[in-house]
């Protein structure tokens, strides 16, 4: 059933883990199925199990001279507007620009991105299509899509916070909540954070489950984390905010 | 010519640029240079030109039974026990281990590292062989050895700072600076940062270059970045620290 007013919603899931029976295989299902009960059309990109390209290359860009330095952004201009991107991003963009929600599901690696989530959003959030000059922020290209990131850590929730010896999680998904979503024009909702994952048991994981699924199911009541605005940064304007 | 009193040094300097004419193999080679004039050993992994395997995947692990779900902090101490680590890992993990001074040159790609670099972080960053359950931060595994940050951008200087649209560099390089580096128990040195690097001309460039022969030649003077230490939170001495 669409929600009223609204009307079936796109959302694409993004997941990566190694692990096809990982406890972040279990969150994409409960996403899954809690979403086409709401009456969306979901969409997932299960990297590792697409095995998916991560590292972006020169490859990537076969209409570029062999003898010119590759300039990414311009590169991925360039092939945007040539309909020359890889084939594997194009795919990835044409579902990231058709869905009106994104949600990304990863580990936790190295208080980051697996490396392979890291080179999904390298290769598919291409210059030009997700952001411009000065389309950024509230101007970006991605504007009226929300994104909830939902990240697990081996590390009990104690061991995260503003004076915790790993520091807050708030700090540590910055760069992707602010520097990639926010930055792009996307409404960033609350994260899903589920601590201690390779230690937990059955009757843990289940309860985190269950937070997650009502986490998804009260996603409109959720408010969006703060951003910067463009317009609050004339001298950005000026000169261009740049990405990469 | 060694330093006074402390023989030849070694030094790992891993880079990540898709274009072998980049900016960064500049930022690579002047560090060469400087550093080998000094008489230390120098170590150069230029992850393009080797082809590094970004992705850490259970291929990495052929020791793990093919039915038992991959628990990845599990299946490096393990490989790194029964010394059946993949060799590219084993390889580079051995030069980690031998360097005293590690320097990371890469560009900056969505306010973080391009996949590539964080793959290298992913595989060779090996649980138990840089960090264990309490050997963390002041009693991590790699206690002695200094590491060092060199970024390039494509916005200008002034779209970063506290107040400024991107937000401040420290705040960007946080989960590198502490959540990796500081946290193996790594002296983090201040990182070197050139802006605006794809709309430079080749007098703004060598500017940046001078800029970065200076910071090398004055490495023994730089101030280290302030790190959380593990005999402050013995809530997370008895819980044991970890970062996946």
């Amino acid at each position: 059933v669409a929600e009223a007013g609204h009307g079936p919603r796109r959302v694409l899931i993004v997941n990566a883990h190694p692990e096809p029976r990982s406890f972040n295989a279990a969150l994409r299902d409960v996403a899954v199925e809690v979403l086409e009960a709401r009456g969306h059309v979901v969409w997932v990109s299960d990297l590792y199990a697409m095995g998916f390209k991560a590292v972006l290359d020169s490859a990537d860009f076969p209409g570029e001279a062999d003898d010119a330095p590759l300039n990414v952004s311009m590169a991925q201009r360039k092939a945007l507007t040539q309909n020359t991107l890889a084939p594997d991003v194009a795919d990835e963009l044409r579902r990231l620009l058709a869905a009106d929600l994104l949600l990304l599901l990863f580990p936790l690696w190295w208080f980051g991105l697996p490396a392979m989530l890291k080179g999904w959003i390298d290769r598919v959030f291409v210059s030009g299509a997700v952001y411009g000059r000065t389309a950024v922020f509230e101007q970006g290209r991605l504007c009226g899509k929300r994104a909830l990131v939902a990240v697990s850590t081996g590390a009990p929730q104690q061991a995260f916070g503003p004076q915790a010896l790993n520091g807050d999680m708030a700090d540590i998904l910055m760069p992707l909540h602010r520097g990639v979503l926010g930055f792009t024009g996307m409404t960033v909702l609350p994260p899903f954070v589920a601590h201690h994952v390779p230690y937990a048991g059955a009757q843990a994981r289940g309860a985190m489950l269950d937070a997650w699924r009502a986490h998804l199911q009260h996603i409109d009541e959720l408010k969006p984390l703060p951003m910067p605005r463009l317009a609050d940064h004339p001298e950005a304007l000026a000169a261009g905010a740049r990405a990469q």
